[in-house]
């Protein structure tokens, strides 16, 4: 007997129907005689539905009300999945953050989750009951409502799987697992069935909705597998798992896009003086999410150059904070450049594998799209291209890897 | 500066627009120097699609599921309500009955107060801010979700109002008070100004659906004036108050007509061997809720017949009830009549009024409406009547007590 613990997202538990398919899937596990946490996130649009209530009421409620609004949604989705398995015969619980003791800090609306009580979770697991869990809530020391932000039911799940060392954390949702690419874009895109935790944490981070970026620092700390998959075939999903030398073979595992970019150029910095940290000190302030940054240095190592990657919301902001500070850093000139977008080749294979930029930067000149930035870490090579050939650089990249063949590191595949 | 309770039903609160009207009101009242503790409702119709949704999931779903299911209405409702408050500049802050310390007892769906924590209200209250409750809802000591029954949020807060010493409770609701009878029925029905804890009570039992029972009895009890006004304007609605000398000087104070009733008789029963306190015992435990019982003995004593009036639906199974009891009870028959009503006349001043029920019979014989059945107590007397002739009814008995005429006890009148 081994503990799972399985999540639904919004569009798995969109209607009664769906709720009842959950349903029965962790009844199944139950009947096999697994012990099952389920956590699950607020129904269909719901959460939508409640931020347009509140912008109705107010254009700029305070955070803590928000939050006490939008844990609503899930306390209705626990409640009513409980019902649905209690319908199907087998006992169930629903459970609050508050009930089962997931304590988080106190920024409402991005909390972090501090601690899990074991004790409730353990002695209605011990009783048979299926658990029920509300996803994305949680509750500081002095017992407000706190939430983990948009999408942080999967750190729920993650969280919970951790802490009750649950043999596997089950992710279901609305496509059948991780893509090479976003399908959308990329038609030949492939099913991954085998990603790192790194790999997954980058594709997340560069772009790929699928999954929450802590629900997978979850798994990589505590190195519970995590199996993302649809909640509607029983087909497998994709694992994401700690790295195995398998994975090493293939040099690229997934490629994405992220578009609605700009750019902040800032020339002539005189290096060495701290200039880029008091930049981003003020940009970190103003509250502007910087996607990547890119220096390099000239004349000697005497100037340097700069350039911000922002979303093209906060262009004019990040603009304003850079020419404010140009007179005190000596900064010469501040340029932007909007409509950008930028694709990512992802893989830990990177590392053993030579020649991977360049077979990136060929794909691009052969597709005959200019290069307006370049950046890499030890994993991901990032371009900067103009908005309009994102996707077709997103293909021209996912060709340029072969990312369409099978995995060769799937178990299908060693069949 | 005095404390007020403000409670507001769910059609105050149905939009963007009513929340702020609400809010208005209470900013109002905070401006004039007075502490201010609202308790809200589900919006509009919120429980009732809940409910909905919950029966789509399951025929029959846990009772502590429905409360967890449930609370999630007022629970969305504060959130609104403080975010309303602030965006008008002032401080406001939404409590749900855990956070509030509200403990109940454990029975889910009908729960009762038990007791409510004053330190966290008066910690907020003392810090300025308009405090908002989640009506409807408590928490056991378990620390489990329950609620009070429907439609009650005014015993929320009528009980705040006990605990805190409130100057007043005010029910802000979609009618402009109490009336002498429901204006839908009795076009020349009147508002009443000035009504006893008592005579209130029993208009509520009788059928008149503006205010839930027990917040009538924790007013009385804790002699917390409560105060029933509409929501839309600013005119004086119907204040309940402990009775006063002046009050007798009306016989009846309103009129009431339940409808869908039936009546089980039971004739010939062997009096005086507790067979009714048998029967009451059996339909008790079936969940029956009966609304009248006669009992009227003959055959020089030794003979009863019983008449038990309750709901229309509930009429086959009491029937099944009462003559599964026959032969051990030695029961003679058992009858049902279905398609009846009630009409109630209730007053504290029946007590000094002689032939009140004289009136009533007299009033009904002119109408050519026969009398099915009658019951009366201290403060009410209520004649059984044919369904149809019901609304009939209920004008003649209105009319006979000149019930439409400006009340002589109110203050508009004594000017």
């Amino acid at each position: 007997m081994s503990l799972i613990v399985m999540k639904f997202g919004g569009t798995s538990v969109a209607t009664a129907e769906k709720i009842h398919r959950a349903a029965r899937r962790a009844v199944q596990e139950r009947l096999h005689g697994h012990q099952v946490v389920m956590v699950v996130s607020a129904m269909g649009k719901t959460t939508d539905e409640l931020l347009a209530l509140a912008r109705a009421v107010s254009p700029s409620p305070p955070k803590r009300e928000l939050d006490m609004l939008l844990t609503t949604g899930e306390q209705v989705s626990i409640a009513l999945m409980a019902m649905a398995i209690h319908a199907s015969g087998q006992e169930a619980i629903s459970l609050t953050a508050g009930q089962l003791g997931l304590r988080t800090d106190s920024v409402h609306t991005r909390a972090r989750i501090q601690s899990i009580d074991r004790q409730r979770l353990e002695q209605e697991l011990a009783s048979g009951k299926v658990v029920i869990v509300a996803g994305f809530q949680g509750i500081d020391q002095a017992g407000e409502i706190t939430t983990l932000g948009r999408g942080a039911s999967d750190t729920t799940a993650a969280a919970l799987a951790a802490v009750l060392g649950a043999g596997a954390c089950e992710i279901y949702t609305d496509v059948d697992g991780v893509y090479t690419a976003d399908p959308r874009i990329v038609p030949d895109a492939r099913k991954i069935d085998t990603i790192s935790y790194d790999e997954m944490l980058e594709l997340a981070s560069a772009g790929a909705g699928v999954m929450h970026g802590r629900a997978i620092e979850f798994g990589m700390r505590f190195g519970v597998p995590i199996h993302v998959r649809s909640s509607l075939t029983d087909s497998p999903g994709t694992r994401i798992m700690t790295e195995t030398q398998g994975m090493e073979a293939v040099s690229v595992r997934g490629v994405t896009l992220k578009e609605d970019l700009a750019s902040i150029v800032v020339t002539d910095i005189q290096a060495g003086v701290g200039v880029p940290a008091q930049l981003f000190s003020e940009i970190g302030k103003k509250n502007i999410v910087v996607d990547d940054i890119v220096q390099a240095n000239h004349s000697g190592g005497s100037k340097a150059s700069l350039a911000l990657l922002v979303p093209s919301e906060d262009a004019d902001h990040a603009r304003d904070v850079v020419e404010h500070l140009a007179g005190d850093l000596g900064i010469g000139s501040v340029e932007v450049f909007r409509n950008l977008s930028k694709v990512s080749a992802i893989g830990v294979g990177m590392r053993s594998h030579s020649g991977v930029a360049g077979t990136m930067f060929d794909a691009l000149r052969h597709a005959d799209i200019p290069i307006w930035g370049i950046s890499t870490s030890e994993i991901v090579i990032s371009c900067v291209l103009a908005e309009d050939d994102g996707p077709k650089g997103m293909r021209a990249v996912h060709d340029a890897f072969d990312l369409s063949s099978p995995d060769p590191t799937s178990a299908d595949n060693t069949d």
